[in-house]
């Protein structure tokens, strides 16, 4: 039986009274709300008022909590903002030990989004954790355990969920005809009524399979009249689906460039389609040459989104988003952020992070990737021409700084149908730290660790010490044992687990770090493939010279010897060995504070990251010593402190 | 429809007139040689007397073929002798167009086998073309393609065949039980018609699934007993059965060594148990540790098999022959001869080569690999203790120096169900010299392929000539543009097809090269794993130095600076590059003189090898280009041609 994570706190009856108002007896929502608040059985006999008011400070999700001699009031302007309140209730009511709670929280972002990428057939591409638990044998599966998945969801504040992988093939296509509309609907409806919306990945090449229009030309107006008429009917059975992400002239995905026709032609020709029923249409900017030649020294994938989307600016519909990933190239432990954001004043942007931890240890290892998001939120883009105050990252996709329509952040999930949902039981931080994260970007990495762990283990000191010193050490630690300073790309070609320092090397992917035996890097500054001028002033003049560049970005901006002297007074090659050794030995150190807590946690729980902790231990020493050897042979340059190189 | 190779000449009636001994006339061998003169388009209007005589000097498979204004006589002690005869009367006739035959010719070894790694789902470990057609979706295929397999196998003077996959697992560990066994016959009546022996592999651990015996441990009386009554049931079914070949302690397969028992033990346990029934153990000797730490200097998987086996000289039982690998790591494109050869008197030895190009171009590639085979049987071992003649690796084999009772030649087939049988149209060339090598190595690569041009493209000057260019600079060139000078493993893992120069560097394999920024390679000799000193005298002294060692020998042998002058005055890396500059150009080569040929030859034959010349052109260059990248980011040292490096 699968866990319920940190809402693992199911009673029969725990004697609380929920009141709410008269007209929301026959809500699905408050009803699944009252549920809870009466099934927690850390609410014994409470009074709990859950009232829609008209608050224009609140806006659509917010809500705000408040405690009286008469008990507990959850306040919102809407139905969906009592759910969020609610569940935000019992949380804050554990971490409080019932102590008064007062607070007013509203989400910083309109998109809080999942996405899966699961197939039709239960695999999950990128999957870490088992497989899919919406879909098997090519149909939709909706159980108790979907409606687990959609409470988890709304007790993080998630609003929204996209259920198939963006490669849309064979029967996911289906997703939209007669085949499984009913099934789509009526999951539809489970997430609405926990405050999420439904959204699906939509096959860009879809009318081509229908014979009187073979094409997928966004100006032919044969296609155009397809997808009103497509919409027209998905509306007409699922009028709650949110909308499609698309996945275009990516890695072998059809799309507008088949036809000649720019990125924005192809999102907006869906978007009018779509507009009538309210949908939007969510565009992935994860569109490069993947046929490029290794030999090829001026092409630079890492300017790819920047390069075919900048210039688009403005030309895109109300309704379309730019879904664009955290870094140019594709979910590396330590990449710079990417220069679009912060440069497009009047296109709909969100950010795509990954907590499925394809290239951070694909859930064997622990790397909490929270500090990681944060670097990345806070990340100053000086954008021009500013309509609101900040200029962060979090304040670009929050529509803060240009006042965005529709934005803000998502994140490929973690989940499968695993008994702990998540492979590492650790990993389920993930998944709870990005949706308390984009609801509230301005949350602190530990302070979500540690609602997380008090919420999933319970208050022990050591334990709540112990697991949250893993946590703040696993991210670095896992940089430190792998490809270091920002070069990333040296693990095994498609799997994408362990180390292969040439992995990439030779490929067609545009992923290269050319390393010789006295440099490695691509320059990529002004008298390089210019990717650093992309950013707006100071970054750019930051990037632009090794010398103001960050260490931990060194080699993914510059060309550098070995023996270059970085920030922190040590060569490229000693910082590689140094790091090397300190990333495997903080391996050890969290197997050490995790097998300090047999016993005061869960045996199952302990068990399970025991063994991914014995797996993550050999594991880390291989990346040490594989790293290392490939430096020290290329290099034959001896470690300072004499350790062993092969 | 599959073609028929060089058999495809079947008409109706053909009017020849075939005469043989009345007390064959229930033979089966014998009607399919009458079946197969009668039905040959060549032989029109002939007299043909197949002649079962009493002749020592000819043995139990040799023939002789004669022409006298009666006709032509075939003759032979036994009725395999006499279906050789008949088909190669039909490849001689064809050859010298009509003229006059007259020729003995008895088979140099005794066994002249093909090894399928079939698997019974139908796939084929290391299968290039297509599926198996033995197999399917677990069960055995009998038809009439098995029956033209059994005629192609015939025809070449083959004489066994193991058909499932030393790796035996799942519905293959049924071959021997009542589920499969009446096939099994089936199957072996058909090859035994055409004087081949069906073998078998065999699950060295299958006893240990018997409640009863649940062990393997062949000093076990439980499972002396097992074997016993497993052969015994065998025999009763499959009279004609051959024998067993066994994959033990080899890459996770189970075998004596899980018992503390050597491999002679295990092997005699068997052969004990099969020798009432006149079957013979064939034990191969590619054990080695598959689970090696690429940290350890010392270890040297190329001693595997001498130092597992190599000490058991003697106590293997007469009906036990080792199978050996040509070379001593696996099949690559060069190595050294295995120095067992020529260093077990008291031991049966056979040799197992692979025309399965699993390292050589898959199929994709042409690789004429007869000449490499030839350098393999022509090495002098310098054989002590001889008993006859010569100490050639082809001597040994043949049973010609020590007087082994089984000896011989195997290779891993290259067959599967795809039309042409082998994929690559030119690969039959190997499928047939390996035949006519193992028939009699004393033939020569060039005499081979003209045989195999001529009976399957005719005797077109342009034809004959342009396919004999092509296949004799085929394996050189493969050699050329991929790892160079005996290095080896500088391919892709697990699939074993383009180049990947690190691909083995960090893995368990025991296949490195362990280049540095000076120098490359393991040193073998005295004063390294002492691999070399494994041979007799004068081969020990010739590999010992590197000054005495030939040229494509280098890397396998010694640990060397880049700048080391080869013997043909080149250095180390010049040498890389200038090779594999050549390499590719010979593709481009052998692409243009296969384009010559439209028109000439059959059309359909024509477009299958000019497809794949076009992947080969394009294969070779990305070959040569990462191959002379590596070494020139490793070195930086330029080319002296200053060709492109990158």
């Amino acid at each position: 039986m699968y866990t319920k994570l940190w809402l693992d706190y199911i009673t029969d009856d725990n004697g609380t009274v929920v009141s709410f108002n008269d007209n929301l007896k026959d809500s699905p929502i408050v009803q699944n709300a009252v549920n809870e608040l009466k099934s927690c059985a850390f609410l014994k006999n409470l009074n709990i008022v859950l009232d829609l008011i008209n608050d224009g400070s609140l806006n659509d999700e917010g809500y705000r909590i408040s405690t009286s001699v008469m008990g507990y009031k959850i306040e919102a302007n809407t139905e969906n903002g009592l759910i969020f309140g609610s569940f935000r209730f019992i949380a804050l009511y554990r971490l409080n030990d019932g102590e008064d709670i007062n607070v007013t929280e509203i989400p910083a972002n309109k998109l809080r989004m999942l996405n899966h990428w699961d197939n039709m057939d239960g695999s999950i591409e990128r999957g870490y954790s088992g497989d899919s638990f919406f879909f098997k044998d090519n149909d939709l599966i909706i159980n108790e355990r979907t409606r687990d998945y959609a409470r988890i969801l709304c007790s993080l504040g998630y609003n929204g969920v996209v259920i198939n992988n963006v490669n849309v093939k064979g029967a996911a296509c289906d997703l939209i005809n007669d085949r499984f509309i009913d099934k789509v609907r009526d999951l539809s409806i489970l997430f609405s009524s926990f405050g999420v919306k439904l959204y699906l990945s939509l096959n860009y090449a879809a009318p081509i399979d229908d014979p009187d229009v073979a094409s997928a030309d966004p100006l032919d107006d044969k296609v155009i009249r397809w997808w009103e008429k497509k919409f027209d009917e998905v509306y007409a059975s699922v009028p709650k689906l949110g909308g499609f992400l698309v996945k275009a002239d990516s890695e072998g995905r059809p799309g507008p460039f088949t036809y000649g026709r720019n990125q924005a032609e192809g999102a907006n020709m869906l978007a009018r389609a779509i507009l009538r029923h309210g949908g939007i249409i969510i565009w992935r900017c994860f569109v490069y040459n993947c046929q490029q030649d290794w030999r090829d020294l001026k092409t630079d994938r890492a300017r790819s989104a920047y390069d075919y989307f900048h210039d688009l600016d403005g030309s895109f519909e109300d309704n379309v988003v730019l879904q664009i990933k955290n870094g140019p190239m594709d979910f590396q432990i330590r990449e710079p952020v990417t220069p679009l954001f912060g440069k497009m004043p009047n296109t709909n942007q969100m950010i795509e992070f990954q907590i499925a931890q394809e290239y951070t240890g694909q859930q064997r290892h622990v790397c909490y990737l929270i500090p990681w998001f944060k670097e990345v939120l806070e990340f100053e883009t000086y954008a021009t021409d500013k309509k609101g105050k900040g200029s962060r990252v979090r304040d670009v996709v929050s529509g803060e700084t240009y006042g965005y329509r529709y934005s803000g952040m998502c994140a490929v999930t973690n989940t499968g149908n695993d008994d702990n949902w998540t492979g590492h039981d650790l990993a389920a931080a993930n998944l709870y730290g990005f949706g308390r994260l984009s609801f509230d970007p301005s949350l602190g990495s530990e302070e979500i660790a540690l609602e997380w762990i008090r919420l999933t283990f319970g208050n022990d000191g050591k334990v709540v010490n112990n697991i949250l010193k893993i946590l703040m050490m696993s991210w670095p630690a896992y940089e430190k044992y792998s490809a270091p300073l920002g070069i990333g790309w040296m693990v095994s070609p498609n799997q994408h687990y362990g180390p292969d320092p040439d992995g990439y090397e030779y490929s067609r992917w545009g992923t290269y770090h050319k390393a010789t035996c006295k440099t490695i890097g691509l320059e990529r500054n002004s008298e390089g493939t210019g990717y650093a001028t992309l950013y707006n002033e100071p970054n750019a003049s930051m990037y632009e010279k090794p010398e103001t560049t960050p260490d931990e970005l060194e080699l993914f901006f510059h060309k550098l010897p070995y023996d270059y002297k970085l920030k922190s007074g040590k060569t490229v090659i000693q910082h590689i060995y140094d790091t090397h050794f300190e990333g495997a030995e903080d391996a050890e150190e969290m197997a050490r504070l995790w097998d300090e807590l047999q016993g005061l946690i869960d045996n199952d729980s302990f068990k399970r990251v025991f063994a991914r902790f014995e797996h993550q231990v050999a594991h880390s020493k291989e990346w040490r010593d594989v790293i290392n050897s490939y430096f020290y042979r290329k290099t034959l340059i001896e470690d300072e402190k004499g350790r062993p190189l092969y």
